[in-house]
């Protein structure tokens, strides 16, 4: 199989615009890459989504991609911290996954690894919120093309060797507590919004389960819950950062 | 790798508990466990779980492995979907697969393949909410299992051909729509609590943009979003089936 993919390249000639791109692929996985278009098409946004031949009315972009390579990192760095990690709890696991893999941190790995120059999407029909993860997006959509192209192995020593150990420093990420709420206040202030916190309810078997609505511009946003009121403010602001793309 | 695993199986007698176990993962799984120490995990729900000998304070149970196996399953059927379903865009794709990995279908999936009757629980302990839920996380925690125990090809024509294939209807998944709102109210009205959806914002710029307040015994419990007041109330009703495990 392997021989044959490498024939396949071989005899298909590369446009100037996949040469480019083969360079920058090989560079990031340390192997030239066997089906490139694979890759040009984790680099196309949804913006830029042309029809297919193969099927009319269908239009095709990185987002199938995206898919894909969301749910391969998401199993990697799932098992890379279970074994790292032999007695912790799946809270914590659950917990410091989510903090690598989530938008803002791909965005700026995106950016590490020299991706971001590669993607392509329409600047000006996009707010600057969309664009925000426009390169987190490529970056999951070019793990799905990794994983198509090369396989689950490969894949996965590219993201523990390349990804996770050359840019992330899981220690710092452990030791640093993302606090939702204040990120939440700073952004209102930004965009003059008001937030306010309140709780809506008081309860459990020993009176200390709570449930907080966050309120933005008078409308609930989201409703957190935890054990102390303090808890319950946190979900609710980690939640509606994660609606708002904060974190 | 594979030799060792075999002779640290054979050389290591099983005991009752163990050959019961061994005999139900080799009519699972079509081969005999490596390591029959990994599923008799998989089986121990947390209200059972065991201080380990190797880190006190630590407790074994097997909501590291449904982390673990959660994220596998989810990759697996990710990766099924894409391929069967070349022109179907990510949204479809997403969708399709919450229906296939959510609770209540791997609590089914979990009592078809016997898997249930193997689960050990603290039955007064729990709830009957949280019982619902107990087999379809040991589903999960026994796939982490395969995967230790197997690696990943194994684990992945496992859920291909034992899982998917035997026992899902694809096409029937695909062509059921699920009404979440008519779920919580029929929910609402076993429990005797009311609900009601109330709209708290109509904007966007075309105006057809709802939110829709989720309200049940006078609580905010979700905020659901959408282009008609029907869809966002779906959205609102759908978040609340999951925070419920209804669906």
């Amino acid at each position: 199989m392997i021989l044959g993919k490498f024939l396949k390249r071989w005899v298909t000639p590369y446009n100037e615009q996949e040469k480019k791109l083969a360079k920058v692929v090989t560079r990031i996985i340390g192997r030239r890459p066997f089906n490139i278009k694979l890759y040009h098409l984790a680099m196309q946004h949804t913006s830029v989504a042309f029809e297919s031949g193969a099927m009319k009315g269908f239009k095709e972009s990185n987002e199938r991609l995206e898919y894909l390579g969301d749910a391969v990192l998401g199993s990697v760095v799932a098992e890379y911290l279970f074994k790292r990690y032999p007695y912790k709890d799946e809270g914590f696991l659950t917990e410091i996954r989510s903090r690598i893999v989530n938008r803002e941190s791909l965005n700026r790995l995106a950016v590490k690894i020299g991706l971001s120059q590669m993607v392509a999407f329409e600047g000006r029909k996009n707010s600057a919120l969309s664009h925000k993860s426009i390169y987190g997006d490529a970056m999951e959509a070019f793990i799905g093309a990794v994983y198509l192209d090369r396989g689950f192995h490969f894949t996965r020593k590219f993201i523990i060797h390349k990804l996770l150990m050359m840019h992330y420093d899981i220690e710092e990420i452990i030791s640093t507590t993302t606090n939702f709420k204040s990120l939440i206040i700073e952004w209102a202030q930004k965009n003059s919004k008001t937030v306010d916190f309140t709780i809506s309810k008081q309860g459990g078997k020993d009176g200390k389960q709570f449930k907080v609505n966050l309120i933005i511009d008078g409308e609930v946003q989201a409703v957190g819950s935890g054990y102390s009121k303090k808890k319950a403010e946190q979900d609710a602001a980690r939640k509606t950062c994660e609606a708002l793309t904060l974190a």
